[in-house]
């Protein structure tokens, strides 16, 4: 079957520029002198992640137990769940980590730790740990200038009932950026963040074994990441409408798109409706800080051939998808009951409304990939 | 077990609140002489739509043919699929309308009514069909006002192949209204502008069956609907942040939430962390029209008796909702592992993220409802 065959709305990958995305990920972190531990939470399917590791050591990075679950059935070994640790999941992840070489928790702060070494010390479980450290993004993280987030590193790294596995950062702020160079410096920052708070804590005498970093922006634009020993950017596998506006990657990039059909014309308001609409696309605002009028995602014809630029998906309701004309409209380049690819503004919050992807080589279904879901 | 022993992020909702918005909707439809056609995209399950449908005729509203398919199987018999048909699954919904009474279809443009007429002209299924009226929220729908309008109407009630079922509007505009004073204005329009091109169609000599309004806004405010014949909210099941703020309902009328755990806090930046993020709550930005400052939802304690209005959700990563105190958070209340309640801002878009819904009655879960899923 060919992708414009599908009934809509429906996600398709394309799996030579997933390979593509992946090989060029892959190689740029062994010339960075890193190991890749690519996160998965942007596809959540195995075979995408069995792709981004090819050349590496085959560790991934997830967000939630049911990625770790999932991805663990499938014969991952070495799993890190980069979100600061549920407490209340704590006999979960204990069992998950008998079947794995190691499953990495994270944590920030005293209470995780102290919860954790109690468990640890009741059971006999020594999880691996690792200290996040907020890099300026300020969602989550110890402050690596404040004393306290030393010593709670020296506690973690010196408590006999867990293994300090090192620290590890996320330049979530790099989505906030206009472009390669403002990414690029983010990136110093990330890098140097993590690399001094790690010199930090070995002048305290506590060995630090692995300086993780990573998101996509900031993996995209890095060119030196001396000290760090990981990197775990994830939607570059798909990339999306964002990372293109902001300059992680380039416009043939994209692996991750939405198919819809028109399902209404509008003349008198230069306007079209598909049937892609909020549940179909996320309404993921987009990168409007570089393109105000970026609508939810880039509009191109049935192939994936023809960019179309002059419609712009200006509103989202349930299950449609307004579209609107930058230019008068030749309606009969879009009938109804036509097709359209959309490419949506966040591939990981679009991903995640489906059931399945179809994966595409040029205009054929080669396969069909299921993602996990909930948590 | 009780809700707060749930593991998190989950969905709930609350029986007697539901049962009480359905009875509210259900006596407010007597009053005003229209049938109630509840929609069931809110919730997408048939727990739900048995309660919506309670002292009424039984007929739904969906927004997918998957809903269709579910609704069916559970034997519905009346079902209007509320979006402009997309011709690509005219055997699909033929095949489905063999099993109900009633598989009623939308048009609101000559390619679809030609489709349709060559499929029941080819295959001698006479699909009933309303024709969607545009009442000012310019998503779809004709423009009563147009001429082509009224002959589109003539030519659909006129095929031999189709059944014209009738004039059918929603008045999603309602959505951008400040209260129930507008909200008022907006369900008048609505209906009046759907019962006056009724009123022309008979002018034409064509018969009008039924004449169909709703949105939940409207439908909450609206005090007379003479010249309608049926009514489709469906929000009103579960109501959420966003119809609290327009004043669609009142706070205690709110029954869809999702639990959450703390997992971080940010002291030096008066800030928490939990584990609900944009997969769990939706990007939706909510009634930022009225409330620019409102957050992602409503943050309550475990047991839902105390809001806790000092905390704000500023923003939503795929996992991590980022939380900030609106007056210095005294962090004992809210402890590391400690659960809160959120109403989300669209409960439509949230409750659509997951695969399950935990049934409550006060504290205690007594049920587990699963939605349908995709298209």
């Amino acid at each position: 079957m060919n992708l414009e065959e599908a009934g809509t709305p429906c996600a398709f990958v394309d799996l030579d520029v997933l390979e593509s995305n992946a090989d060029r990920a892959a190689q740029k972190a062994h010339r960075l002198g890193v190991r890749l531990r690519p996160h998965v939470k942007t596809h959540k399917c195995v075979e995408a992640a069995r792709i981004q590791v090819r050349g590496h050591f085959g560790g991934i990075t997830v967000s939630t137990l049911a990625e770790a679950h999932a991805f663990a059935a499938a014969g991952f070994r070495d799993i890190t769940y980069a979100v600061p640790f549920p407490l209340g999941r704590i006999q979960e992840a204990a069992d998950l980590a008998q079947s794995v070489d190691a499953l990495n928790l994270l944590l920030d702060n005293e209470a995780t730790l102290a919860g954790l070494e109690a468990y640890g010390r009741a059971r006999g479980v020594r999880f691996p740990v690792f200290l996040k450290v907020d890099c300026g993004y300020h969602r989550a993280g110890v402050d690596p200038e404040r004393p306290e987030s030393l010593e709670l590193g020296v506690l973690l790294a010196r408590s006999p009932h867990l293994v300090f596995k090192g620290v590890l950062t996320h330049a979530g702020q790099a989505y906030a950026c206009t472009g390669r160079e403002e990414a690029l410096e983010i990136a110093c920052r990330e890098r140097d963040a993590v690399v001094r708070f790690a010199e930090k804590l070995r002048a305290e005498g506590v060995p630090v074994g692995e300086v993780s970093v990573g998101s996509t922006p900031t993996f995209s634009a890095v060119d030196d990441l001396e000290g760090a020993t990981e990197a775990r950017p994830g939607n570059y596998i798909f990339y999306d409408a964002f990372q293109a506006a902001i300059g992680s990657c380039s416009a043939g990039d994209l692996g991750f798109g939405v198919l819809a059909t028109v399902i209404g014309h509008y003349p008198w308001r230069n306007g079209l409706l598909i049937d892609a609409g909020a549940l179909a696309l996320s309404k993921d605002p987009g990168p409007v800080h570089v393109r105000p009028d970026c609508g939810f995602g880039l509009c191109f014809s049935a192939d994936g051939r023809r960019a179309l630029p002059e419609l712009r998906i200006t509103g989202l309701s349930q299950e449609h998808g307004h579209v609107t004309g930058t230019v008068p409209l030749d309606y009969s380049r879009y009938p109804v009951g036509g097709k359209l690819r959309i490419l949506p503004n966040h591939s990981c919050l679009a991903a995640a409304l489906y059931d399945r992807y179809l994966v595409v080589k040029g205009q054929r279904v080669v396969d069909e990939w299921r993602p996990v879901r909930g948590w």
